[in-house]
């Protein structure tokens, strides 16, 4: 139980990411593919937006390979709303298998994650995987609906709009070496508006077994860079890791990265699309380019839901790490 | 793409299903392990109950094949609610790698199929798959909270509570030998009182891939059976299939099945329950005791939403088929 997968033969090809004006007009702004005008992108609903935004991502991606949809043996694809509303629609227009895949803000390492066994083990050659997530859709779903104008917490972060996708297959030199699923862990924390503390934990557990089942420590990677804590949760993290030598200089978070602190997202990014855009737009060029070699990114999720939230429970989290490395000799 | 997988090395070793009182005054009410006194189960809340349901299906389960948490790589599980609720909350208190999976109703073979190619990779050697439903969690998620008393159309199928989980793994005799994923199929259908109509459509879809890929013709399985049409979708089925030969005999639904007819259960059983609850108890034990030899079970999803239902929207389907076949010479 509790396998860290080594692997050999896969490969992130391409990734895309499309996101929102907020996330345009931060740091890593000119990285992105697509910046949509406005957080409705041309739909009738904030949901429509997200979805349209997923489904770009993966167009994009294909088209950059110059692969159809009959070269894919499979989506694996997810998002942050009920019954992954935003996949399954995106899902709908490209005939190819699916599979809907929730781990909250973990979906992006989770379909990676499975998605890559599934090519290494030979039983698939090419793989979409992807995930979404979008401020208002999210906002509403898990907190309070933005024209309310409620008041935010600054331990709160701030779930992002954007889409990214990348494909598996065969073709370097970004290879998939390391894969390892989370457990679902809870604390007892409650607050919606402090998810990085709910989280941390997860990241912890997963990063402890990830490093032990290797017999690997945080400096054999150039960067770990979790999902989206937030910089309050990244804290809590360096914390919980303190014995494990991190604080050394190549620990991020997703989350941290994607806003200028003078935009007013407290906490910094979260969502599904804060690890996948970071790591399509800004995180893949570098391992491309050889200015990182190894990359650990270790998606974070707060498994809570509506129902639960109103019913006053705990929220539990889980994290999923997979490692990216740059393969010389190809 | 669009592949059919087929497998040689991994085997259903064991099977566990918990139901509702009302499931278990039905004509399979003897073969469920557990039928619980009341929806609630002891609990505060619904969710809480059907949570304790799948819970206690995993556990059962284990104790069934005599095996430790630390004995599984990972589970595999999903359910109908707002972010997996049920699923992610009962795997919290299991200390095993999890993965949640949505594929609304189609949910239990999604979570066999990814399941049974992992450990086929021989990268797992053994996972929990499962999946899980409450009448009362779906119905206000979906249509109508009970206490509403609205009247249900005859086209309704009864969502059902109930929770089926089965250990895949190296021990005979009943292997799984066929997978196929479904593609998400939309027929433009938009009622949420008339899901069997919206499903039909892709357990053709699948069923007719299954078939052609692997140059089969339906009266090669001495079962076909379908996850949760009702009696209006079964018969759309036949109706698609008809240039299939269908309709000899071997074509069913679980959602037939659970309920007798003067349960006033309108159209049948759904939820991912029914396909999750006739295998484990009805179907695994014929194959085991070789009354049928090859089962092909097409568990069907509806992929709509609360949200996607509020805003007019249709319901996307999915079905995913997995072939369970006795191999005599264990």
């Amino acid at each position: 139980m509790n396998k860290t997968f080594t692997l050999k033969n896969v490969y992130v090809e391409n990734t895309a990411s499309v996101v929102g004006p907020t996330e345009g007009a931060g740091p890593l702004g000119d990285l992105f593919d697509v910046v949509i005008p406005d957080d409705i992108y041309g739909e009738n609903s904030w949901e429509k937006a997200e979805r349209k935004m997923l489904l770009e991502s993966m167009g994009l991606c294909m088209n950059k390979s110059n692969y159809q949809t009959e070269d894919f043996d499979m989506i694996l694809a997810g998002d942050l709303l009920g019954q992954l509303i935003s996949a399954n629609f995106a899902a709908r227009d490209l005939l190819i298998p699916f599979v809907g895949v929730f781990g909250a803000c973990s979906t992006f390492t989770l379909s990676i994650g499975l998605g890559s066994l599934l090519v290494e083990s030979g039983f698939m050659n090419r793989v979409l995987a992807g995930a979404s997530s979008h401020h208002e859709t999210a906002e509403k779903t898990f907190r309070f609906p933005t024209e309310l104008g409620v008041q935010r917490k600054a331990t709160a972060t701030w779930t992002m709009s954007g889409a990214g996708t990348v494909i598996l297959g065969g073709v370097g030199p970004v290879r998939v070496s390391e894969v390892t699923f989370g457990r679902v862990v809870d604390y007892g924390l409650k607050d919606a508006n402090h998810l990085g503390a709910a989280m941390a934990p997860a990241a912890f557990d997963t990063l402890n077994r990830h490093l032990t089942n290797l017999g690997k420590k945080p400096e054999d990677y150039d960067l770990i860079a979790t999902g989206d804590l937030g910089s309050v949760g990244h804290i809590m993290l360096k914390h919980l890791m303190g014995d494990k030598s991190l604080g050394s200089g190549n620990l991020t978070d997703c989350g941290l990265l994607i806003y200028d602190t003078r935009q007013d997202t407290h906490a910094g990014a979260s969502g599904c699309g804060a690890s996948a855009c970071v790591f399509s737009s800004h995180f893949f060029p570098l391992l491309v380019k050889g200015h990182i070699n190894r990359l650990l990114l270790i998606a974070t999720g707060a498994l809570f839901g509506q129902t639960t939230a109103q019913q006053k429970e705990s929220i539990p989290s889980i994290a999923h790490a997979v490692c990216f490395e740059r393969v010389s000799d190809q």
